[in-house]
């Protein structure tokens, strides 16, 4: 029995394969371009294990209709790309492959995956952030998806500004959400240069603490999980990681009990290889529930 | 068999018998004073039906610690009420009765009680706030409590500040949060009247409604919950639910798909009666599982 995953970014692709035990035995990076380019090296490198495949999981770029009930489960929806808004990614697959398939958002397969990896073990509960291009993010109880059949949107929490921060966001929905202030392209907005070129001693990575400090609140209240991730290519910029537990510190006052903040607040145990684990851990337990 | 249930709010403890379809056949209600009075009457109250009492079911005022793996399992942690501080409710109740009971916060088994109501038979998951004296949150997802073994605070959750609004907020740990700025003290501090008596069209409502507005963005984006209820002392001012779907919709953009607002924020539909009705289902499903 193998196992596919799909790996469905707003930049990349990444399809895999793997056996029951989760060792991935081949995987391939497919740039993304429009639907069908795109699509159809997907079906052509899941063509070569069809005998054996017996599920995939999804985890896709959104939004997308991730309700089982409803008539567009399956579709990217409003997304800005505009080649693949209103996409019918399951049914499209579905044409080619009919096996058991499931569907989340990227980022949920993300947090599936930390959830289940090998430093998690002893985590019952976690929620992990991915900031990049955009803030997304997933929270895992128990090992089930909070949000049910939906999925949440956490990345576009509305918190406090900082008092030298007057940049009016990038969120074209709320403006100065999480987001609009604390994403990839808030730097661009504000400075003109990527957040990579920008210096470690900038003033702006203590706002942008701020803001992932007050995330990081928000999350420990309305989840009192045992973690917080925070991933994706902003938070390449490690020396973020001792800013975010300052300010959380100071923002907290002890009033949540989160144990060590170096282990609660913590990067991503994985690397970029969560989502097609939590996509594989996906589709294996819905075949065994099958 | 009898199930028994205590609601122990911070101003009065409702005690309540029942038999497994939820009948309640008697309930009382005691003041809520020092640990040592008000237990002594919870203790005779139960005592009457020892022979068939099967369990009993707590929902407490807090902060509680109800982690059942913690050592302190069962208390009342850090309450400003200095007689009840660290008290251990659940061992004191052992000591009179042998039975299995459980332990959560008076909201989380609000919230269960409204899940389980008879209006909410189609509601997959929910969120319950009290807005009273302070602001509460439990949040069920298919029954379960999210927040597992701990109990959730989105009562303190970080939340945009008015533009006419410059009060510094009553919450000792985080100054202006949600509660700070919005649960029945703050409208004290700020006016010295209590919310009952300020008038209809008063432009703090507005205030307040925009910040009600924002933690029923923020919970939409946390959870995706299929309702979101707003109960307590404060929401008496019905006038307030439409200010606050109109607020919430101007803030959500159609970001978050929620169906009819009328339906999706709404006030409780068991009255005062929803914690009694969620000890007595919690206190079911553990008699049902042991």
């Amino acid at each position: 029995m193998i196992l596919g995953a799909i790996e469905a970014g707003g930049t990349k692709f990444i399809c895999a394969v793997a056996d029951e035990q989760f060792n991935v035995t081949e995987r391939i990076t497919i740039k993304t371009t429009d639907p069908e380019t795109t699509m159809t090296q997907v079906v052509d490198f899941f063509k070569q294990y069809e005998t054996d495949l017996a599920g995939i999981g999804i985890g896709s770029f959104g939004p997308i209709d991730a309700k089982t009930t409803s008539p567009t489960y399956g579709h990217i929806t409003s997304t800005p790309k505009l080649k693949w808004r209103n996409f019918d990614f399951l049914n499209f697959l579905k044409g080619y492959f009919d096996i058991p398939m499931t569907f989340t958002s990227d980022v949920n397969a993300s947090a599936v995956g930390e959830f289940h990896s090998v430093e998690n073990q002893e985590v019952e509960s976690l929620v992990y952030y991915t900031v990049g291009t955009g803030i997304g993010g997933g929270a895992v109880q128990k090992g089930e998806l909070i949000g049910g059949q939906g999925f949440t949107e956490m990345g576009h929490q509305l918190i406090k500004r900082h008092s030298d921060d007057d940049y009016e966001g990038t969120c074209p929905y709320h403006g100065d959400c999480l987001e609009g202030l604390a994403a990839g392209p808030a730097i661009l907005g504000r400075y003109e240069i990527e957040g990579k070129d920008l210096a470690e001693d900038h003033a702006y990575w203590e706002i942008l603490a701020y803001y992932l400090a007050q995330c990081a609140v928000n999350t420990t209240q309305f989840y009192t999980p045992d973690k917080i991730i925070f991933g994706g290519g902003v938070m390449k910029q490690e020396h973020l990681f001792p800013k975010i537990r300052e300010q959380f510190k100071a923002l907290n006052q002890d009033y949540m009990a989160v144990g060590d903040l170096e282990c609660y607040i913590t990067g991503p145990s994985l690397g970029d290889d969560a989502a097609v684990l939590g996509c594989l851990e996906m589709i294996k337990a819905a075949l065994s529930d099958a």
